[in-house]
């Protein structure tokens, strides 16, 4: 009834001509040990989302590039599809039609490597191939690392191998994700986590990050203590011990701040998220840029959800009135959505992205990497209003090499 | 992102015959104030389902008919389908083509009496049958005290009156559910929540049970302590006072018993579920009547879910167990699952049925009339395994009224 969040899931694209049985083979690794827990259908540009569990990788989605390679199609546009399709992905599969390798697959590998996503090449069909004896060939142009494997759909034929390669080339970052906070507790330590209710949630729910920081917490084995703004005192007067962390909801965190004793560490769920999904001090860094906007200067406001009425008062409004404080006059605000994202323009003088609940980490550092390679700083919406606020550099403190790079970002001329 | 779950929205149903304009009138209602959230496509037994926030009754499911009534089905068949579309319903919209009114309608109108379901009678489609002025006139053989409404999903006439309606009409259990638990705690009164991790939740999440008792203790504004099994000492430990409730999840009820002063109140989530979707009263007589059962009686276990893998084998293989162990030998067991119910059948000893989080309240409830009507005593799935473990005396003890009936049940010859 409640799934794994996609943004958990290691991101698998299936990439291949039609009619080499990508779909086939899909259902093959599949569907001998798992149950298909749901299918988003795609558009003829958004791939076909299958999201299940697959030993020994776990909670994965598969993106299943089938139909994007209509031959009616221009070779540019098929191109920027699989592109699209590569900047959500960790890991993908090449599939052929046994030893058949062309134009297609030479240019699909070219911009995995370029993106530098690990993949393997998967001869399918092997049953209507018998290959000479030994290793599976394949094509010369490839590098030796590359794993090519000899598959069958329709008999079972190397499937196994196929797992094995995505367990083996799956990064680091999306099979063990870092913990959301426990790492920052003693063992059996006190988190107080503070969770305002008037705005948000719908009734009788939570929000991802609080659910994910609540259940962290109980896998980490740390004793959770769950308030809403007003009763932190409370909790803090119930308690024999000072918690060890306080975590607050960025909407909160001025009344937080003042609440929270100055030797208690505090931080945000975003900064929380920051880390936990892309690179947090990067992220303090782009915080720091903000610090030196100045009137007519060019920001882009991003979310990765394109659906999310309670947040668009966050972007649309809340934002711009903060960022056009701290910049002492009127911005150039430009607004993006979606799990896609559009090629970051030089002239933004700062990107302020959401916290990526929906996206993976994979998909979150690409966003920071092609951001940082057009030059533009990127931060997000709760670590901005947090500097605001001026209670940013207090987030930051158990995190210090965030908080350097924030400060060397501020003194940055 | 996260909606709130259908368990907890009113459910009101579409009627009427094919044309009148049921999917337009739905449009009109729903697309003037609000977006739609989810479909979920009906199969040709299913009711089309819409997710949705409809001021001034808030978030809203409803089941939609259309294509119940093909011309080409027999009448006996269309009839069923209406059954089980009520089985669900808190309140229901009968609609009409201006003052026509058949046979169908006096069959729909009979039976949401019969089933005792508030229904309005919409006239739509009034742009095209002026009606002489004054009150719209219902067919005879409705009751003065049934809402007869003029309405034109074309040009908007009588939509604000549909909505005032189901207003109205709306069962105060479903707009005003009880609260999970906050009402069981003293003002700031804490509470420690013992959610297990080694079974159930998907990696990053919490169960919906879990969610929503951490919500209703931040609504209630109370504190909210959420540890595992293994941390309940330390979290007791940490405090300056006892909490004032200790609520755990059945599967670790037996460790949380031992661990938890015999002078603090604990129960479980079945018990808060319970009370909160049915009748606790009921539901604890229930239970009384399993240290009734006999080798050889018939018990049925009655899931509201159809797909849950997990709870597979609490139902299958842990429940049936117990319930031998305390009939003291075999028993016969039947299984059921859906959101549908079967007639209750009055050779079962027991039904024993799942927590009920994906249905509603009312749903529930009728559950309970249906089940008590054939003479099946109804209790659930965690007070079945607290009964068995020893501890439903300690988990009911809140609850004097149920802890009375549960006795009185134990006592019956």
């Amino acid at each position: 009834m409640m799934e794994t969040p996609k943004g958990l899931r290691l991101h698998i694209a299936l990439f291949g001509r039609r009619n080499v049985g990508k779909s086939s083979l899909l259902n093959a690794l599949t569907g001998q040990q798992v149950s298909i827990v749901s299918d988003t259908p795609g558009t003829t540009t958004d791939p076909v989302e299958k999201t299940l569990e697959m030993a020994p990788l776990g909670p994965v989605v598969f993106l299943d590039t089938a139909g994007l390679d209509d031959a009616g199609e221009l070779g540019e546009l098929r191109t920027e599809r699989s592109l699209r399709v590569m900047q959500r992905a960790d890991v993908a599969l090449l599939v052929t039609e046994g030893e058949s390798w062309g134009e297609h697959e030479a240019r699909i590998a070219a911009l995995l490597r370029e993106r530098e996503i690990p993949f393997a090449v998967v001869q399918n069909k092997a049953d209507a191939y018998p290959a000479a004896p030994g290793r599976a060939h394949g094509p010369g142009v490839l590098e030796a690392s590359v794993s090519v494997i000899r598959a069958s759909a329709r008999d079972g034929l190397g499937l196994a191998e196929v797992r094995a390669a995505l367990e083996r080339l799956a990064p680091e970052r999306a099979l063990h994700q870092p913990p959301l906070l426990s790492d920052l507790l003693p063992d059996k330590g006190v988190l107080a986590l503070v969770v305002p209710i008037d705005t948000g949630a719908p009734k009788g729910r939570l929000i991802l990050p609080q659910v994910q920081a609540i259940r962290d917490s109980l896998d980490g084995r740390k004793l959770c203590m769950v308030v809403t703004e007003e009763e932190l005192p409370d909790a803090l007067g119930r308690l024999r011990h000072a918690p060890d962390l306080v975590v607050c909801d960025s909407q909160v965190v001025h009344k937080v701040d003042r609440d929270t004793p100055s030797d208690i560490p505090m931080t945000t769920f975003s900064v929380l998220m920051a880390r936990f999904k892309g690179d947090l001090t990067a992220l303090a860094q782009g915080a720091g840029a903000l610090t030196r906007l100045t009137p007519g200067d060019a920001v882009l406001i991003q979310e990765a959800c394109s659906h999310h009425p309670q947040k668009d008062d966050i972007a649309r409004v809340k934002l711009p009135r903060l960022l056009q404080k701290l910049a002492g006059g009127e911005l150039r605000i430009a607004w993006s959505a979606g799990k896609e994202f559009p090629e970051y323009d030089g002239a933004y003088k700062a990107v302020v992205h959401c916290g990526g609940c929906v996206i993976t980490r994979g998909q979150m550092l690409a966003r920071l990497r092609a951001a940082a390679a057009s030059g533009c700083p990127m931060t997000n919406y709760g670590m901005a209003i947090s500097l605001a606020q001026g209670v940013l550099r207090r987030e930051l403190s158990p995190f210090p090499d965030a908080l350097r790079a924030f400060e060397a970002a501020c003194a940055h001329p």
